[in-house]
């Protein structure tokens, strides 16, 4: 699984500063592609290279919904957001590298989101590490 | 809560024959709305009437993102989709009437999905029962 994107960030081999959050199953990482209108655009995975969401064994998959619930709490508070939409996809069965993520996306009255919209403007790495400090204090409260 | 939209469902005391299934804290029904290069748009809810993903028991959301994860299965099957989304939104929280539901929808290549699109199309009942039934079915054989 070395092309995969996320694998190498699973083992902790890069971007150990940009994560989050790690659960026994589970990590948090900012969205390398954040809407300007919807920052804060998170995402978790399992550290496990599990395609589509019926592949996940339930232990997995109750962690990845159960970290997404805390990320829409935590977002709230962090970006003062109005709401939030979680959403992930299931890809077509041919695509051997992709790895389940879950994305948590502020959303705020009038930002006008739509699906293709989300991940637009790659956001800078000081300001997603920044993302990543704040979200864990926040999380780590919380628990 | 006799305004909510989706609590005399839960009760059974409407539409009970669009219940596609339910279990435990959980029950599916097609979507009202399904746009039509996206036909078989389902909804899971819990039965009881939360808002946010954050105010969800972690059995409830354990049962919630299970049938969600059979769900997508059983829409690869009965559609012959490429694949899926599943997303949920939390809103703004001065709107007390919102009930909690989780969108599965199938995806197929070149069907240029966009969020704001999904929910076009009323679907006639008599469709949406079919499709219950053709769910029910499904995902009951998969237990």
């Amino acid at each position: 699984m070395t092309q995969c994107t996320f694998c190498p960030i699973a083992a902790g081999e890069v971007d150990a500063d940009l994560v989050a959050l790690r659960t026994k199953h589970v990590f948090v990482v900012p969205a390398l592609r954040q809407h300007p209108a919807n920052h804060g655009h998170a995402l978790i995975l399992p550290t496990e290279h599990i395609r589509n969401l019926a592949d996940a064994a339930p232990v997995v998959r109750n962690e990845v919904f159960g970290v997404a619930a805390r990320l829409t709490a935590a977002i709230l508070e962090l970006y003062n957001a109005d709401g939030s939409i979680v959403f992930q996809n299931n890809v077509a069965p041919d695509d051997p590298l992709f790895h389940l993520h879950v994305h948590v996306v502020p959303r705020f009255i009038g930002d006008d989101f739509v699906m293709t919209r989300a991940a637009v403007a790659e956001v800078p790495r000081q300001v997603r590490l920044q993302q990543s400090a704040n979200l864990w204090r926040t999380m780590a409260a919380s628990v």
